[in-house]
């Protein structure tokens, strides 16, 4: 009963296969092997545009090198209040930008409140020396609560961003299990709604460590290879990465894998529907639940062996002997998991 | 005939088996695993002592955050002119540090001329905050121009650095072919010698991506987690990074790796001094080889399938007609390919 | 009528004369004469313990070069969200910190709220790699709601900072203001109260350009020389910043100037109290008030030649044909100044 | 005997004025007074041409801040080795532009030499993202060593640093000395020879604290207010820089001040070429000499009262029993104390 995060999960044996392969030839170092062209180009092909791509070692590394591509002196970047750049990434883009600011707005379920976002923006309009200026806007889909923008949502937040002359930023650490939920295409929920950098995360959903920071437009990209370079975050044997893209992308694999992972967190959610010892926290649609139990029945739970962490954000009304809790899905979890632990919350 | 570098190798079989292992089970991210913890425990036991390892993506982070690790306000990293950190990390160490200066010092075939060491260090002594002060002095073994530091050579690098309050750091991108080298203990040529920090590389010996940072006084490592964080360089999936250090130091894998790798490149030595086309530009004994061609012949050998890369640093003669190269061997590094290029070049 | 700011008056007399004096002289540079440690001796006598004292160039440089000193990777300092280091400084403390974070947050009246203030911290306890740690405590004194914290507030937000083993810092921009209010020892106001670090301004109540970053534990000021002059705040001729505080301490020149300016505020809220066209946005006791303008008014005001602010924070209730203003009086505001302008506003 | 430094002089009683005066003035702080404006109009007027021109605290600053302006990620900096970015900046530079390299260059009696400046620049051609790029070439006039570049020199180092891309940065702490001594306009100093962006001092030369960045094509600047005020380098009271360039520029003072320091230091020349105890070290033309003293001579010399700072760099032959030493003069240096310093080495 493994839901602690999709990060203790392991990695798909197409993944596995695709490195073991590589591994018995030799290649260009750097970036510069046929096998990381290949894979960049079929970037291109997957979100139907000229894109640039740069593979990175961690999600936070992404997100700290996106926003450094867009960095300027004194910038301020807008984003949730729970997101992973404030939440979970130890001052990264802060440090990697030399010293832009995350502004943390409101906004139910883990989604940025419109009227927040743009008062928070129109008190850096116009731009001061004094208080500094707006640098980018940054959603994260699927968001930290589990929960996936629509393409309106996305593209109105897009259009502001825009009509402040900034770019949109998109985390997309589960950017597999948002796609997957809405089922639309790649293009669709990235450029197409407004979105102008992506960090695509795969590592979560069965690759070893294979993220990428990817520029719809490739001409804001033009410093990223020094920028990647500096932070240590070039990898000599980028080939093993672009193998693991290579597997993850084929034949829809990673959305295969996700599409597991989601339909894990459906089936429990379905199981904590018909209980009566745990609720859904707010309703959520990828392969994150965050369910409030009573306390007697989480340690039994965990008792048990079932992982999973206590949560302390999206203020859902927990009572004293009640816990906040997240489980989350990955490609590997098995029905019988799922069932057992819902067996136990019955 | 693959001598371009040992980056361009692909991963040893035991490697490959190790994460193919891993990838079918669960454990704790970010270096929470029971597999982390053994790794660390293992690296103890390598190096006779306690110590703090922090893995990381790339040999350039492990040296920049190394150096972040020590660093200080105003600080001076007194290293050889040609060493990685100066040409090779596109100011990595600059950055990470927050504004270090790398001072560059002459000496012969890669190794830190002990006079100029003194004399540079002298011109910081007493600290000043005009002109900064020294915070580190690094050397690397194997170094860059393929030749290894005697025991006797580290020690006397290390009594400066302390006799000045400085930490001596190591850059071991080539540990093991200078281990295999030397055929002395991992201590012996680390901490018994005076090293305080060392950048423990694998990568280029037989893995996809492990690097790591030792620490052979735990102390000074309090601030790393979150440097390496910060950084975007803790890996979420952190068991395959110690998946392949379980392998890598399992029953001396590493150290037979290196050893075929040396002894490729000691065959290839053999075979251009008898040569009458070739010559070494300077003696090495690690997996490297930097040799004077005669243009024509480089061009031929090209022609003929042969990577290897110009050299333009290290100060041997060259005639117009000729040039400096360097030739590289790996674990994956066969007989036969050894053999043709010798023999093209006879 | 200038009501602007403290930053738009002139310079007093005492510190022209004692400029004009030292710039017939020859001294030591880089805060070497005796004159400067004549100052520094002072500013340990002011105190009644042994401190140690920088001059910077601006009262943000202060801020940032004493967050960088008690600086740590990851690092957070917990501020009114209001105060100027979030408002007004460009990001300078992110940035001179190498990346450190300041988290707003809410309190009346520009002060801190205690309940905020634990919760905030709580959720940084214990330190963690992912979400960064605390790094110290600020609070501005005079507020920039025009507001003085009781000793017994900053007693309270001390203990609450060292419980969590992090610095308590005051920002005095208008330290002079508050404490003529108080009319308490500067010992009392500070280190007596759990005061750490003090950014010592006098730019604003007389001087030109004299601020000062004040630590009540010289030991923490270890790296500061250095940390000073890398940002180049290190003046050649600091001759003149200390011949600057030097008047400005003398006889008490300080806190005359101040009582001065605060009697000229008191002088307006008077004023205030009796009019019917405008009242006090929220009660202030130093040289800045909040006031309430029906907008017609503003504009006659402005039209006489008046200057004051809009302002935007600290969540006074203001009607569509209201408008909040701040009013800042300083030691040169003449009291027919004050009463021209309570006299169109009666 | 003052022969320490133009930094340890006073200020020149006209700028005492122009600060005494503008005291007595209340004015829009922040750099928005008429003043400061007046200031920045004088500065295109002065240079003949639009620039854009930032007041700063120190010189470190401005050319910290004149290099961040043009910064890139893996910038390296051409200078010249012994130049105050490089020896007397705590690494400031490296600091405030987030890690770039300063590349210290030969070059006899501190200029550039222009062999070694293209072969330097010709290893980051073309870019990589392995070692880095090209960012600025700088140059100092006067050099440290009290030389002066010709007007060609100048127009030599522009050409090579725009036919590679780079601007170039002329370091101008005593830019009025070098004017002084080649006669020429300011325009022809700098952008008609080549200099893109200039730290203009005005410190040494008999002002309190004034420093500037001048841009010749102001749309390099479009940063830099951001830049400084992040720095903590923008001053509340700015009037009171604006009020010593003011006076400085008014009437041809600057020139008047450096002339008559650089006939003091003509007339030390004039009497160390008498003396049989003491010799030139290499020939220099602005106000900064340096002499090869017989130890005793010196002794005796600093008995009788002179200050002068012992000299490391620069290459002079000095026998065991003598020294090399700097004898600066100023603005305020009197003729009867060159007359008594060379008495003494008669």
């Amino acid at each position: 009963m493994h839901f602690a995060s999709d990060n203790w999960a392991g990695a798909a044996p197409q993944i596995v296969e695709a490195v073991a392969a590589e591994a018995a030839r030799v290649g260009v170092a750097y970036g510069g092997s046929a096998l990381d062209e290949r894979v960049a180009a079929r970037f291109s092909e997957l979100f139907e545009c000229e894109v640039a791509v740069f593979f990175v070692a961690t999600g936070s590394a992404a997100n700290g090198l996106a926003m450094s591509a867009v960095g300027c002196t004194g910038g301020v970047v807008f984003c949730h209040e729970d997101c992973h750049m404030i939440e979970g990434e130890c001052g990264g883009v802060e440090f990697l930008t030399g010293g832009a600011r995350l502004l943390g707005l409101p906004g139910a379920a883990g989604k940025l409140d419109i009227d927040a976002l743009e008062r928070a923006i129109a008190a850096f309009t116009p731009a001061s020396e004094h208080n500094g200026r707006g640098m980018a806007v940054s959603l994260t889909q699927q968001s930290e609560a589990g929960t996936v923008y629509s393409l309106e949502e996305i593209r109105r937040v897009g259009e502001i961003a825009h009509a402040n002359d900034m770019p949109l930023h998109m985390d997309g650490a589960r950017f597999a299990n948002a796609l997957a939920h809405l089922d639309v295409s790649p293009a669709a929920m990235t450029w197409k709604a407004g979105v102008d950098i992506l960090s695509f995360g795969a590592t979560k959903n069965g690759c070893f460590a294979a993220e990428a920071v990817v520029f719809f437009d490739p001409s804001r990209a033009a410093d990223m290879p020094f920028l990647r370079k500096r932070a240590g975050q070039l990898f000599s044997k980028s080939r093993f990465v672009a193998a693991q893209f290579d597997a993850y992308l084929r034949d829809g694999l990673w959305l295969e894998l996700a599409r597991h992972a989601n339909a894990m967190a459906g089936r429990l959610r379905a199981g904590l529907a018909a209980s009566n010892a745990a609720r859904e926290a707010w309703p959520t649609t990828g392969n994150e639940i965050f369910a409030v139990l009573r306390r007697d029945n989480a340690k039994s739970l965990r008792t048990a062996g079932a992982e999973f962490h206590e949560w302390t954000r999206g203020g859902a009304e927990v009572a004293d002997d009640e816990i906040l809790v997240r489980f989350v899905t990955a490609f590997s979890t098995r029905p019988d998991e799922v069932d057992a632990a819902v067996e136990m919350l019955r």
